[in-house]
């Protein structure tokens, strides 16, 4: 086990619709004194691949259902919101003052359908999540393959709150190439016992590794580096790290 | 930015009761090729931090209640273990065939209250967590101080479940002179809006970020250096990361 190290990459511009996120990384990467060599993982932060694939929306373009006026009150949030969280979502699971918690159609469990409201000159615009994940860490994987030649394992994150815990945490929405789910069953242990039941999050590990370096509020790093051992695995599925609702013992 | 290195400790020994951990990872420390610095951290698995402290008990000591047996059999799982459990727990939330969830007495949601079995020279054994995680943490950190003249903070982690996704990812359980909820609240984004609602679990990411590095199942690093920038904080508490059962909307 050789450790790990994140860079958060330098320079990388505000992005916008159209953005090829792929040549923005590779020309941060000298820049930021990092060499990408096969089995790196190249993490974006999910804001700029939804911006690159033009997820955002012009909150006077939408029209809310009387659904969403009804839980617009409940939840004492922009009705207009509430109408794109709902057309993100496939089930509402909790709605409380100030609180929206939803299953999003990508099967995430997250507050706000995981939208982020946003001022850009002047207008407000809410950023939907990037309409496939792992179609959009597979596209940038296949750019910078062709381009530079290096296989890199591709992440997309965004933060995402628990239940439990306070605090969100970097969470693997999409992936290509990396591990997502380790999956140990039946190794063994220190003490030569047979692991029963033990699964671990790897993707979402990683994920909130990543976090840490990218900074927070109006800071951003939204690109971030990671070298170490044995990152790349080309089987894994981000699907992987959703549990099936029948599974669940808290929905 | 300046990123982060994350580095597993080499020639870590299997730890026994009374081991001295701080002195233990002073010695592993240079053999690893770093340098331990003011506002690095240091973060150990629970299993050594309990195993130093004594938290081993020998399975045929214990005697179940009648209410340990009657959980055994709901759950199909020892009933000298359930017994365990339900001393370690402040509440049983969940239980089915093959899981137990349970409010362990610390205040973390979590499986089996965190309870490993283990087998040792034919015996079999289970390991609790510390008594007091924090109070784990604050006195390696001051033996760290004492003895090498630095402060570093000191984390203490172990693996557990989420609701809603699957695999268990590296988790605050105890600290001392580390971040660990990052209060964003009334910070400007990027886009110059005020966050509303952010608040970051920082310790919980490192704990994740750590725990990719310790390595699984029979492999083990249960020490790992972090480096990076701004890491110290001293007036912080693991509590932070706890969300109080009334503002919880899943349990």
């Amino acid at each position: 086990m050789s450790g790990l190290t994140l860079t958060p990459l330098a320079g990388v511009p505000m992005i916008a619709e159209g953005d090829d996120l792929a040549g923005i990384a590779l020309d941060a990467i000298p820049a930021s004194g990092v060499t990408l060599r096969n089995g790196d993982v190249l993490v974006f932060a999910q804001k700029v691949v939804s911006k690159s694939e033009g997820r955002l929306v012009r909150l006077d373009s939408v029209t809310p259902s009387a659904k969403a006026v009804e839980l617009g009150r409940t939840t004492e949030k922009d009705p207009r919101i509430i109408e794109l969280v709902l057309s993100e979502s496939s089930e509402v699971l909790r709605a409380i003052p100030g609180v929206i918690i939803v299953q999003h159609r990508l099967g995430l469990v997250l507050a706000n359908a995981g939208i982020d409201r946003s001022n850009i000159g002047g207008e407000e615009h809410a950023l939907l999540l990037p309409l496939d994940p792992d179609a959009s860490a597979r596209r940038i994987r296949d750019d910078i393959q062709r381009r530079a030649g290096v296989d890199a394992g591709i992440m997309v994150i965004d933060s995402i709150g628990r239940a439990w815990r306070n605090g969100t945490v970097g969470t693997l929405i999409g992936s290509s190439g990396v591990e997502t789910l380790l999956d140990l069953r039946g190794k063994p242990d220190l003490f030569g016992r047979h692991l029963e039941t033990t699964e671990v999050g790897w993707g979402d590990e990683l994920a909130s590794a990543a976090s840490l370096v990218m900074g927070q509020a109006s800071e951003g790093w939204p690109i971030v580096h990671v070298a170490g051992s044995s990152l790349l695995r080309r089987d894994a599925q981000s699907e992987a790290l959703l549990r099936p609702k029948n599974k669940d013992l808290f929905r």
